[in-house]
């Protein structure tokens, strides 16, 4: 196991309906210690590509992405949410349906700060059916950036999104992949990665 | 000027309507070399009190006050924003209305995150009115945590917020305190602070 699947089965819960709580450490309240090697294990899974610039969405991406953009030494820039406002123009939008909440939202993300010549490294905390990381692949590809990478915190491996973005051939790392969990035992069970 | 008047002045923009907007380096697309020079800061004017927590609000919040906690080399939580959703019980919840946009907000924190013998340095990236601090506030006397002091990056010295939190008797330290814009010059007027 590595550092974050160790924290994980220290401090993570599981709950009914494969919900994994990882509040205390990661999108709550956050371990900023953690958040430091996290920044770090991600510079060594994409430290080779030349990335400017490290792009997340609000809001538990945030705290994460700022330390993997520190390891870089490049600008972070988070995508907003928002409710179908109307901001045509300036910004770069990209429409994103929920399958769990069966809602539309849109992801936005100002022209000012996303170019043709940016090699972008896209970061959350979480990947599951993948509509939020969807939505910043939109954006980025509206922008005309290249999508140097993608880094997940914790993937959950029994939803499709994260084998449907390794299908469409973007480098994917995820720190940890859960691909089962059991509410009345508590065990997670990770995927073994190289 | 500090080092942040000195960057607002290079690049914050002054709109009509006294919007000041920061976001190509704050609030949307975030410069972390500053962002770590805000840490440092705050560490320096609260370093002398027993901070055992930072507490913020998303979304921008989040990066400010990842930073400050690093320096202080303690835990951050940040308080969710929500539409009156029911979570009775496990959440203090502080019922926020907005005196721009005539609405209400609930802001949210787990009672797991919050304590009484918590030492809190709240922080935020903007203060104007003062409604996310006020909830903040309510959300710490809700859990008996002691308020150590308030840190904002920007504040409207025009509008009430600062003064009122002043007026309560709290340690309230704004790196900057933008008295007065002008929309048609792009100038800004700054507050002395010793």
């Amino acid at each position: 196991m590595n550092f974050l699947e160790e924290r994980i089965v220290k401090d993570g819960i599981v709950k009914p309906g494969n919900v994994l709580k990882v509040d205390s450490f990661l999108n709550h309240q956050m371990d900023i210690r953690l958040m430091e090697e996290i920044g770090r294990e991600f510079k060594r899974r994409f430290g080779h590509k030349p990335v400017n610039k490290v792009m997340t969405i609000e809001a538990s991406g945030i705290g994460i992405a700022a330390f993997v953009a520190r390891e870089f030494d490049v600008p972070m820039v988070f995508a907003k949410k928002s409710k179908s406002i109307n901001i045509a123009g300036e910004m770069y939008v990209a429409e994103v349906e929920s399958f769990t909440h069966k809602n539309k939202n849109q992801v936005i993300v100002s022209k000012n700060f996303l170019h043709a010549d940016d090699h972008l490294l896209i970061i959350d905390d979480f990947l599951a059916n993948g509509c939020a990381l969807q939505g910043l692949i939109s954006i980025a590809n509206s922008a005309g950036a290249t999508i140097e990478g993608l880094g997940i915190v914790i993937e959950k491996g029994f939803q499709t999104g994260g084998q449907i973005i390794r299908n469409l051939g973007y480098q994917l790392e995820s720190l940890a992949i859960v691909d089962a969990m059991d509410a009345e035992t508590g065990t997670i069970t990770f995927r073994e990665q190289k």
